[in-house]
């Protein structure tokens, strides 16, 4: 019997591995705001915030019963409460992509739905196609697995469409899926159905299922369509992954859900047991929300979406115009989710020798903070989260314009609005 | 570009890898109850699905609080918040083991804390220590990150404790951590100090730390004593995992914590970076349990602890006096947790090939289940869920007697009531 005769404790590789991009760019950088300037940090994806946007009365009512009729305190199914399931089926259910109640997979929010996704189909050395930019989760999540990422490319110029050559050019004999992300984080992009369509003919045409982060379904602002991918295919496995996070304002409720759809049975049996098993090992999602998400999914008023939406596009506006008008920023429309890229020209501000610094004197100076591309693996861009009350936000954007005014250096450069 | 061809989709292996022995049995075993009469599952290990425990008023009233304070909807920081982390923090500090908010890290539920605590200690190829009979979760839980289990004996003639010598000898060069479970579950049985300072002198020499289940802390009968194992060691570094699911009757609610007790920092820097990290993967607990858990913790009087404790107790005190008394049965006194065993003599069934023989036959005839030792790789024992109305577990409990009765021989083998 050899053991050990130290107390050297490592971490082991799995927690080592779980790496969150975001974490580190916020922790490298150099944030100290101008004590002279209120802070206001345009950087967290969360509505609630602010306490301009929260749940409306229906949902919350929804909470107090649930809690108050003492049958939800205990143990639910680990895929889910047959109720919650049920009333997720009906809510996702659309023409072309209808549910069961078997096929909604319950889960802690939507980063424990991706992350349930990748554990189920990617095998360490295997890999999986995700955004680029991006949400970072899918690459935190991956890695600890061993599963290798491999980044197809937006399209800016082109409302930030998917490249699909390159994202074809990406695939190779060890990829087992493709991660898409519409709505987008960080785009604000709303992919149209052509598009769709060609993305899942790709899909198709290498036999790879669909991990589709819709987490943002719906939150698309008007003229503009939000198209459930699966409503579109008969062929392609997908597995949607969504939550009642975003569109209902309770982010902390964690509480998320897989959906499979999967025509010809080609995740197998298996594979949803899989799926099951994944799902006992910390039993889901809290009791008294799963108790209230029929009340919750049900009642909820259109009135209610609308207006949270209003906020967003309003803010979505103001940040665009303004920035369109400032030499050297190149925001990008958005037409849905929460959030606006602005790309940045760096060669127009000499000062700074990256996007970085540009990020870190903002701080200082003005007290103002977005993530830096490089948080989504894009650098020379900005993320503006468009959820604050609209005054923070024209404050904030009065200060990045005047920012960038003082540091702009015109060397003969036409300005190019969509970079 | 090679790319796949054919629909092929294969289940990855950290979901197939994740296998509950306890599904396996109950899926397997035909449980086909008689219609004639009422079934009674003694299996369930949820204290709440009787409605005879529920939580008080004082638990109910901290979450509507809670919800509708519209504080908690949005993100909670990955490790817990602030104020649940503080508050957790003291209601678990004793003489001999202080907590600061920073030494916990909030998770959803127990299972959440005890499958960080294996991610964060374990590489694949590495092993841990765990008990037999023991909770079945800890063996599913390792297996999909290829960590091993070695099980160390468990002597139920001596109130369950621990085989030492046998734990020491299952120690190799591969192992980091001991699991131990207090009081535990299946057993019923609560550690006396001595013997778990004998532990720890074991972990201390192997310089291994300990991952201590603590979920039924408290939960002990009268003139027993609930020992926290961190409270006796300032040498072994600890991880305590607890929750509000059974001591608060809130199994569903996904409340739970890891305490990184850790005196000599032998746990390190980047170990508490991995916990941090591991809770980034979904974001942690409910937020509307969060921000009631000050006032649970501080509010929950004693009376509802203890009128909990006296319905397991009772149940315990008749179980274990019928069973006494019936021939080739052999329970094993509990004193604590919510559990008991009872032994099976097979040799004096010989009708039944096996426990699991006589507990099919047992549902087909008197519709009464119990898991089988099995589902805790401990044959010929069964175990009993003891938190049903007492006049049910009567019910049940003669229900037994009479089928054993039925079955048994008596080949000259005098009884033996501690098997």
């Amino acid at each position: 019997m050899k053991s050990k005769t130290n107390w050297n404790i490592k971490v082991a590789k799995f927690a080592a591995n779980t790496v969150n991009p975001i974490r580190d760019v916020v922790e490298n950088l150099k944030i100290e705001p101008n004590a002279a300037k209120k802070f206001i940090p345009l950087s967290i994806g969360d509505p609630t915030v602010y306490g301009n946007l929260k749940p409306c009365d229906e949902i919350i009512e929804a909470i107090v019963e649930s809690v108050k009729s003492n049958e939800h305190n205990g143990y639910v199914a680990s895929t889910g409460s047959e109720a919650t399931r049920k009333a997720i089926a009906e809510y996702c259910s659309v023409v072309g992509a209808p549910l069961e109640a078997t096929d909604i997979f319950v889960t802690s929010g939507c980063s424990h739905a991706i992350d349930m996704c990748i554990a189920a189909l990617a095998d360490p050395g295997e890999n999986i196609l995700i955004p680029r930019p991006g949400f970072p989760l899918y690459k935190t999540l991956s890695a600890a697995y061993g599963v290798q990422v491999k980044e197809y490319n937006l399209k800016p110029n082109d409302n930030w469409q998917i490249d699909l050559s390159h994202l074809e050019s990406q695939i190779d004999s060890k990829t087992v899926a493709i991660v898409y992300n519409n709505p987008s984080n960080p785009c604000g992009s709303v992919f149209p159905e052509q598009h769709i369509r060609d993305l899942l003919a790709v899909a198709e045409r290498h036999c790879l299922p669909v991990i589709a982060d819709e987490i943002y379904e719906n939150m698309v602002f008007s003229g503009h369509q939000f198209i459930p991918i699966a409503s579109l295919t008969t062929e392609v496995p997908v597995l949607v992954c969504r939550g009642t996070t975003k569109r209902f304002l309770i982010p902390g409720y964690r509480l998320g859900w897989i959906q499979v759809h999967d025509r010809h049975s080609r995740f197998g049996v298996s594979f949803r047991k899989g799926l099951t098993q994944l799902c006992q090992r910390i039993m889901g999602a809290n009791s008294i929300v799963q108790g209230a998400i029929p009340a919750i999914l049900r009642n909820t008023p259109k009135t209610f979406f609308d207006s949270a939406l209003r906020v967003i596009q309003e803010n979505a506006a103001f940040v665009y115009n303004t920035f369109s008008r400032v030499p050297g920023l190149s925001p990008v429309k958005p037409t849905g989710a929460m959030y606006i890229m602005v790309g940045i020209d760096i060669q127009c501000f000499p000062t700074f020798k990256s996007d970085w610094q540009f990020i870190e004197r903002l701080v200082g100076e003005e007290s103002v903070f977005c993530l830096p591309g490089q948080a989504f693996n894009y650098p020379n861009y900005f993320r503006i989260v468009l959820t604050l009350p609209l005054e923070l936000t024209k404050e904030a954007c009065v200060r990045i314009a005047e920012f960038s005014k003082r540091y702009y250096v015109c060397n003969n450069i036409v300005k190019n609005n969509a970079l």
